[in-house]
């Protein structure tokens, strides 16, 4: 496929914005032949920059090893928690729409067409980086999903447990597939709900969300407790678990103000994006 | 293919040991005819479980929609960074035996055989659970692995950026698929490497690792702040805005302690895998 229009492509990471250049016709200050020169000046910059764009594309798509059926597969993955979303297939013009729609786009086998996760339902993937394997007939669209990605309303399309079809007795096969922090979260609900542990009395968990008090106390405690294996050399493994104490503990509060992990993580993603770690300095020092 | 023997099924999330009811076999207090009775039940319920587990095996790999070659998508993910170590094809065969072994195999389309991940390396991936994604013709291999995934000795097969290959200027093709947090984690460990910002200053994140007092400092003081948001019910958007700076501040003391989050992940998932909470629970107890 042509790709005619890649305005996007630089974007993917760090937004590239031709409008800037043709803006330049418009400011004050500039003669009319000025004007005119810097117009035909920012258009023949475009141009040349798109020109070498399709060709770094071309280049890509050529550089993937697409099957005797001129596929390969697409894995779409929350950039956030890792989830992996939906895999489908692509061919050349399902990775060349979406390099420059930045909407996760395949191809379906069974149509015979393009297809972009979120055209009937709006739940879009928004693909903020693609990535090609060693093999190069593989990518991942590591990206946003604007809402659920399965068809019948789920995250992700991966929520039976071969370990769960398998065991004696029939279980809900709803369970995702989910990565340790996701699913110490999702245990964290449980217990919420839960009245006693099996012991008749209830879980550490469930304690400490009916103790504000006392979840406060400790995350204070652990993250002293984390500070001290700096302060005091303590082994790298007693980081490691003052560390785990802390997450997990607040991690009941998130529970507690029914945030979830997800958005924590968003938040830090937002924060480096916008030149984020120097944004939290900026902060820091108008706080102090 | 038949699958001639299935003790670890049961084991992929809670170990299922056969071996239990022979030892009964061994123990005092036996008389010899109960000794062999025992060791008769034992074996006929040893027998009786796995005809029972063959037949849901065998019903499940009937489920799964094998493609025209007979073949459907697995992808071998990381439990606790939810990293996509690498993408194959798998087969019957190939998925039977990695619910029988819990080690990734797969199928070599090129070499037309099995194969499993690690048989040369050593570098295996230990599948805990296996997922089916709605249209059963994809399943994710949930799992750890003993050491890089890649045979480029890279720790996945993705670390090659469309957006890197799509910049004006050559870029080093070495840019791991992370997740947000692994991604901050990397940005951490480079501000550790630079001697001063762009405008000639040394980036926030420089100066926590400079200086453990203000780093442990902030660390308690971040931890206070994410209570306040409880204890004085602010909105759960300043929770999580607080808890990202937890997590950061805490993440730079890791680097110090050179101590990746992965360990701290696998540390949370040890804890409840071993009834996990209730583990530490069982430790505050003993603190305390």
């Amino acid at each position: 496929m042509a790709v005619s229009s890649l305005p996007c492509i630089q974007s993917l990471r760090a937004p590239f914005k031709v409008s800037s250049f043709l803006s330049a016709g418009v400011c004050g200050g500039f003669s009319k032949k000025k004007k005119i020169n810097a117009i035909v000046f920012a258009s023949w910059r475009k141009l040349e920059k798109e020109v070498y764009l399709q060709s770094k594309v071309d280049s890509l798509l050529d550089g993937i090893k697409w099957d005797d059926k001129g596929l390969a597969v697409a894995i779409a993955q929350n950039v956030d928690t890792g989830a992996i979303l939906m895999q489908g297939f692509i061919n050349r013009d399902a990775l060349a729409t979406t390099i420059t729609s930045r909407k996760a786009t395949f191809f379906s086998r069974s149509r015979a067409a393009l297809w972009t996760k979120g055209e009937t339902s709006k739940n879009f993937i928004n693909v903020h980086d693609i990535f090609v394997d060693c093999d190069r007939d593989s990518i991942i669209y590591l990206g946003k999903p604007d809402g659920p990605t399965c068809h019948t309303g789920s995250e992700t399309c991966y929520f039976t447990s071969i370990s769960d079809l398998l065991k004696e007795q029939e279980v809900e096969q709803n369970n995702l597939a989910l990565t340790t922090l996701y699913s110490l979260e999702s245990t964290i609900s449980q217990r919420e709900s839960e009245l006693a542990g099996q012991n008749g009395k209830p879980s550490w968990t469930k304690r400490l969300l009916l103790d504000e008090n006392l979840l406060c106390s400790k995350i204070r405690e652990e993250a002293d407790e984390l500070c001290r294996t700096l302060e005091e050399k303590e082994d790298s493994s007693r980081t490691a678990s003052e560390m785990a104490d802390v997450i997990y503990h607040a991690m009941v509060l998130l529970r507690l103000k029914d945030v979830k992990i997800e958005n924590v993580v968003e938040v830090l993603r937002q924060r480096f994006s916008q030149s984020g770690i120097e944004e939290k300095q900026s902060r820091v020092t108008t706080q102090s």
